[in-house]
């Protein structure tokens, strides 16, 4: 429970062209901003569909800085996105649903208003989710850094290679694996990919990271669930003769190379995120994995 | 790392029969403790097949009160049930294997005299394990309760029933689940019958608790992690037209009946377990499940 | 396609008590029968709730010899027992579906006449679905001998029990394995039981056999497909302190002892299944499994 | 059992380089026959490393026409790729094992000369097993086709990006799924990539194939066994923003695009693979999958 009036700048994020309600919503909720004067700031890229020019635009660094509560019109992918972006300025993010299966994403378009006036009134609940920081090092330098909030996939870029690494998780030697790669997903994750690959669904609050590797060559290769706080590394074996790829979130991929080493860990800044009551994780879970009909 | 002279009461329990091997190393380690002029205490019903007059016996309970450490002859099977007996008494445990696969109980009695001299000199880690606590309510009476180290199994009782329950964590309803039950793990048994059944691995240090629906009829159920301080209610339907089981650590069976509330939650007392140094979790995995072979 | 009078002697079966909407729905067909003058014979266990002394009552095997076509109401279950029992007689099934997820059973109450009438005027398709039959036997001397058109499966007679058991396929050894059991099912059980174990998906016109195991304890244990013509042998090791199960179709279960050998084997004569038109098993699939939603 | 001098012209198969031992195995394998009289003819890429004059060499094709028996030194890979260009010819395949897990090469270098005089005495058993034939057709027009052993794998091309497709098998719809893609799989593919993906394991003399979704989105998809004469037919949806790839047998790949259809089904001649007597599948699953040490 909150202040009235905690939330007086509000951000909208909302990509273009990813699905035609999403503009519509993003408009509706400018409006209803706009009668309770209640101050919006567009994200850059969101703002091009709107004509107005009434209203601020700014990137992601100044809607982080700026913001008392930055509300994403999208599915999970674009949530995942702005949480990458803005996690580290501790404003909280509020998903409304356009897409799939939304985890995140927890407010329908039909019932936004009654929602976000909830919100506003101090109705809501708010989760710490963390994220997942990656570092890729050769002979000892620093070749990228990359964050998520899902999963760091480390894979062959190509599910046709079967590739070799080594897995330390704070410090000690786990296995040496062949396989298709490996997942490390954050609870929030772990509904996502990591599910798709065997992996179990953790509650968003526990303070845990699994393991998931994928199609393993060896059949008692398991997911491990591990301290939340866990270094975990990998070392991406000389024998593999190809690069293989680093991905968080499902996006793009960093280049890996033979004698490389990735550190996986815990980020500092946790995302803030904000459910309109009443909110269960299991609820969506039902909904989300067709547990609902499980009679 | 502990005093030299912290160990001065010792216990030793290895059940007879089971195996013939486990009489020779109980014979063994009497003789080493008392070459040391340490004191010994035998276990009741261990101590059916030692002629010697001169070594103190007890039950559990007297054992718990006034050893110092005691020493588990035997498979993960016998250190469980010690481990339900004495965690309340704050005394270490230390497990010889005599058995097959043994995750608990990992000084080889081949060099239990190293092992163990090294253990007295206080070279050992100390590992807090926690247990399971269930009880059994029927309108609002306790009817039974029970504690396991491994996992507490809500189950039909005989394979070919289906069962129908309601799942709660820390009062959130879960889901109405058709399946032959339920397998409520630490993650002390997260390598043990959790594992058969398609749950993860859980490092032992993990503060975890996971749920594993065993042959669950739709196929969207998967293994749930949850946190370990987390208040687990299961509520038998009225449905059932028979009486299911509760297992702790696979012993004997309480028998439920539809109506009923089954709660499991984490003991006050977690177990104290000793290992010589160097212990590694993992290696105890790719030793046991197979993974040195993984190339 | 078949002729118009093909049909002329019809029996009825319907397990009372079950479900009220059963008896409901085998009066509904006794009056659409009776109006076209059809012979309808109905199922000794069934005709308790019928008033009327008009119509023929038989038990199975006389309705096996009599009639044309023996149409069941009910759920899976019901169909998997009338199977047993007619399968012998070559007479067609047709299933009405009154119970929860049907594969079987797949005419819909609310277009019963609709349906019927297709299948009276030819408007169907066949299907042959294989039997197991199984045998017990100790010391050489037949124990007993039962069949399943789903599966047989073996089993500790209680999840907390592990079996130790060894297995020949077309006396082959296959392994000796520790585990709650095995599932030994036809392509019609592929979507039951031994889906939820971790079995595939057996299309119903495969000649083949999965045998599932429960609860492995080796992790490396997977499902094996073999073809439908094998001989399936198991021993019970000595080595058991207890008597397993033996159950068909998930029916109570006969006792065996450690020492015995069961065997399994397809069943000389097919269950003869009735579709209406059109008919495809994927449609089953996604209606009961929940494909539909795939995206 | 065959006449002893069916086998007068025997080809060989070594890739160099691969493995050192490969070279040493083929030399050996030379000089045995040499001293036997018995006809050699090279492979054109294996005989870069003989120095030797006196023996044929021979492109595959030719391998095909003129050989009794050609033998392939080298793993399971080597195999495959031996498989697909010969099976058309009709030659017998006998394969010695110089690399990992071999299912089908299963002749050890160690008693090589003793297992090959067998053979040559007529003591062994023939297997035939059947490979898959791939087309990917689009707009009508024929793009591509390929031919493979264990597999034809449709996927993403990268393990990050999901794709959409719909299945139809024997004309029949099967589903849309959204996945990393789908591997389909011959019996002799069972034990290798499709079995790291969830999928049974098959009988070699099963005349079927499965289809094992890989990390599909809706956790109801899992493996089906088809009949092996099945036609399968993959719609490569519109929606796809990039361009699949088609693997076989894990090579590298066709491009296929929105819009395309691909085609798999039998091939026409099966390999005729050679095995030492006695040969036993569950006894190479006993050894490489490691049910050997199952208690």
């Amino acid at each position: 429970m909150q202040e009235k009036d905690s939330f007086r700048h509000i951000g909208l994020i909302g990509r273009p062209g990813s699905n035609a309600l999403v503009e519509e919503t993003v408009l509706s909720l400018i409006a209803f901003f706009d009668s309770r004067n209640i101050s919006v700031i567009l994200d850059e890229e969101t703002s091009t569909y709107i004509k107005s020019e009434e209203h601020q635009r700014a990137n992601r660094k100044i809607l982080g800085e700026t913001c008392d509560l930055v509300i994403v019109v999208g599915g999970d992918g674009c949530l995942l996105g702005a949480a990458r972006d803005l996690a580290r300025y501790k404003v909280p993010l509020l998903g409304v649903n356009r897409g799939r299966l939304g985890f995140l994403t927890d407010i329908h378009p039909s019932e936004i208003e009654a929602r976000v006036s909830e919100v506003l009134a101090g109705e809501y609940s708010l989760e710490h989710r963390f994220l997942l920081e990656t570092e890729l090092k050769r002979d000892g330098r620093m070749m990228g850094a990359s964050s998520a909030l899902n999963d760091v996939v480390f894979h062959s870029g190509s599910s046709v290679k079967m590739l070799e690494f080594e897995l330390f998780v704070d410090g000690d030697f786990v296995y040496r694996q062949r396989s298709d790669g490996l997942i490390v997903s954050t609870p929030t994750g772990s509904t996502a990919y990591a599910l798709s690959g065997g992996g179990p669904i953790m509650h968003p609050r526990l303070d845990a990271i699994v393991l998931v590797p994928m199609f393993p060559h060896t059949l008692s290769s398991r997911p491990i669930v591990i301290d939340g706080n866990s270094e975990i590394k990998i070392f991406v074996s000389e024998s593999n003769d190809f690069n293989p790829l680093i991905s968080c979130d499902g996006q793009g991929g960093q280049v890996a190379e033979p004698g490389d080493w990735i550190y996986v860990r815990k980020r500092a800044h946790p995302l803030k995120l904000l459910h309109p009551k009443p909110h269960s994780f299991y609820e969506a879970c039902r909904s989300k994995l067709g547990w609902s009909e499980i009679l």
